[in-house]
């Protein structure tokens, strides 16, 4: 049985336009020939007003019941999808995420993908053209209702794709995968394929299209991912195997953030403090550190820099209060004014010298960087904030990312 | 275990606030070593809502995918509540109808229910001491979703207190049943305690305080309803065996409703026309006949007259047209102009001569009787419709419905 697993988020089903919208697409693969299994968000704004109104009650909302209220976004966006198709004569029939045996962990608001009843859906599909089902959801073992965090109908999508063997068509309002943020990088390229590791590191450092979370499953399973806008035809963008990307280039994409805030430690005793202790107690407390740099000055002197969430910075920063507890040397200093810029690309693996072009590019503009790491695929770097736009058009230039010549 | 089960209605969950007072007064049962079970409507006028956009996609929804969108509006309640219970330190835990067991027939929009698994509520009274279960909802055999149709909460909850062999109170925006509706009958009387009998003819006649089917299922079960205002601390009235109405009274309330149509057919053959034929026909069209009145003049001369809803008048006209295709001689009326009156009481059983006082009470102030029907313990009869405010008001003073004397 040839399926195809597509996948529509939010924006895609905001309203009721664009469910007939959709409704009308579906039913022209249908005649076709073709069975679709369709992958639903709640409708635009509907879990983000559900989260409201469990504040409302709750300032900290049991967990169980959060999921229990949030499920029924998915479950009201897949009913009113299918009823407009049914209305239409089309043979379809909606799922909410236990009905079609997507078990998952017990951890409420992010739980993981165990198994999938692919059994089921196949026997369905011997009655119905079209399966809509609720992404997002699942049921663990105790038979209650779990979601599955951010990015988490993405993930269904892809689940389901791989228990099925077919690739997994993500449609959004974004026209693809871009070389950069045409926001900050003028004429930004849309890229036609792309790694998977590449586009996880893409997604991690903000490009924000599809979570890495169902990059890597997509991964694990090798199934391709084909990212487009739902109401335009433009060709989008294929996520898939390293070897199906025909052309490695060099640098494939930049991404720059401002979410995150650098932290730097001076004066430590490298035989004295311990700084996996530090780190441990930080992942302890959910901070999650990104960047890393240490320099040991000599044997009783060492500095470190990192950097983290801005929203994770209190509670940084009472563990690391905690943690210099009665270090009178040492000195900490925050600087929540940094952007943090990267560029992506498989060739890097084969091509040396990325890393002194992006030097070179930023010390002729005058743009000093404060910290840099790398990665197989990546590179890595801090500048102060009000250099973000240039350095990333500056750099995009330099990597052919843009199609703007001025 | 003692158990006791409460349903509030949607109006009693309309918002945010009322859901707190109604947490607050759970507790307060809790802290007195109480373990309840709390059966919820959709908020306000959610369900309504839900309808509205299912209309926008699909003038006539499917069935199946209606129930599917409708559940969410129970399954939003029950997490709130229970969010706000838990946010409380209280053991609360929520459970959709088919979480619950709630086992129904397949008959989308107005299942009935087959089943109830008593023994898992029992089993989770011993880790909670709320459950908080969604109404109007449960499961059918393919495991789809199923709603109960009108007064759907009301039935699941005198359903979960019958299993669980407990009285059912019902929170409602009204403090109790009264000898008629106030705004027709000055100085209506509040009813301490009524038959499931009587209660089945007022709701019937249109008291609408409560649902006759979960009168009906409470009657079958013998499970004692209680029903009350919510946020008063008035008392309410009893719904209960014939045996537990201590003083019975001749009536115990009068209703009135202009919802009806009377249609008259003249001049029929009774040798020739066969009146269940008709009758028939239009139980098929779904329309439902209330009164009927029939009279044969002579050996070829027969007079017929029945009412139903005027919701149903085009469909009954199409079939009585088809009917009596070809017949000349007979003449059909319509009169939309009615309203229709009854007085309810289990004392008519033991006390002749009610329908005397009534009959003498509308002589006697000249408003002409149109149509009459009994039964065992309510007499009701047809005025035209401008009678009907002074027709209550003088049979609910001949029958001490009322504590206004003026």
């Amino acid at each position: 049985m040839n399926i195809r697993v597509q996948k529509y988020g939010g924006t895609s089903v905001g309203d009721v336009d664009k469910i007939k919208k959709i409704r009308d697409m579906i039913i022209q693969k249908v005649q076709q020939g073709e069975k679709l299994l369709i992958v639903l968000s709640a409708m635009g704004t509907t879990t983000n007003q559900l989260i409201e109104l469990a504040k409302g009650v709750s300032e900290k909302p049991s967990p169980r019941e959060l999921d229990m209220l949030l499920t029924t976004g998915e479950q009201a966006s897949i009913s009113l999808l299918t009823m407009a198709l049914v209305d239409q004569g089309c043979r379809g029939i909606s799922y909410t995420g236990h009905q079609l045996g997507i078990e998952t962990t017990s951890f409420h608001q992010n739980a993981k993908i165990k198994k999938i009843n692919s059994e089921k859906i196949l026997q369905v599909f011997k009655k119905y053209d079209v399966i809509v089902a609720a992404g997002f959801q699942g049921i663990n073992r105790n038979q209650e209702y779990t979601t599955l965090g951010r990015g988490g109908s993405d993930t269904s999508a892809v689940a389901l794709a791989a228990v099925l063997d077919a690739p997994c068509e993500i449609y959004t309002d974004v026209d693809g995968i871009f070389s950069g943020d045409p926001r900050k990088l003028n004429g930004a390229k849309k890229i036609s394929r792309i790694s998977y590791d590449e586009m996880m590191e893409m997604a991690s450092l903000g490009a924000g299209v599809i979570h890495p979370r169902a990059v890597e499953l997509a991964s694990k399973y090798k199934t391709p991912i084909y990212i487009a806008s739902t109401f335009s035809e433009e060709e989008g963008t294929w996520i898939t195997k390293r070897e199906e990307v025909m052309e490695e280039a060099v640098v494939t994409g930049i991404t720059s953030s401002l979410e995150d805030v650098q932290i730097t430690i001076k004066n430590l005793n490298p035989a004295v403090e311990n700084l996996s202790s530090l780190f441990s107690r930080l992942g302890e407390g959910e901070v999650n550190i990104d960047m890393i740099s240490q320099m040991v000055i000599s044997e009783v002197l060492m500095n470190v820099s990192f950097t983290i969430p801005k929203t994770a910075l209190e509670t940084a920063k009472e563990i690391m209060y905690s943690w210099l507890n009665g270090n009178e040397n040492s000195k900490v200093e925050y600087n929540d004014g940094i952007a943090k810029i990267s560029v992506i690309g498989l060739g890097m693996r084969s091509h040396s010298g990325v890393a002194a072009r992006v030097f070179k590019t930023m010390a002729v503009n005058r743009i000093p960087i404060k910290m840099v790491t790398t990665s197989e695929i990546s590179i890595t770097w801090i500048v102060d904030e009000e250099h973000e736009n240039r350095a990333v058009d500056l750099v995009g230039k330099e990597f052919q990312l843009s199609n703007d010549f001025s």
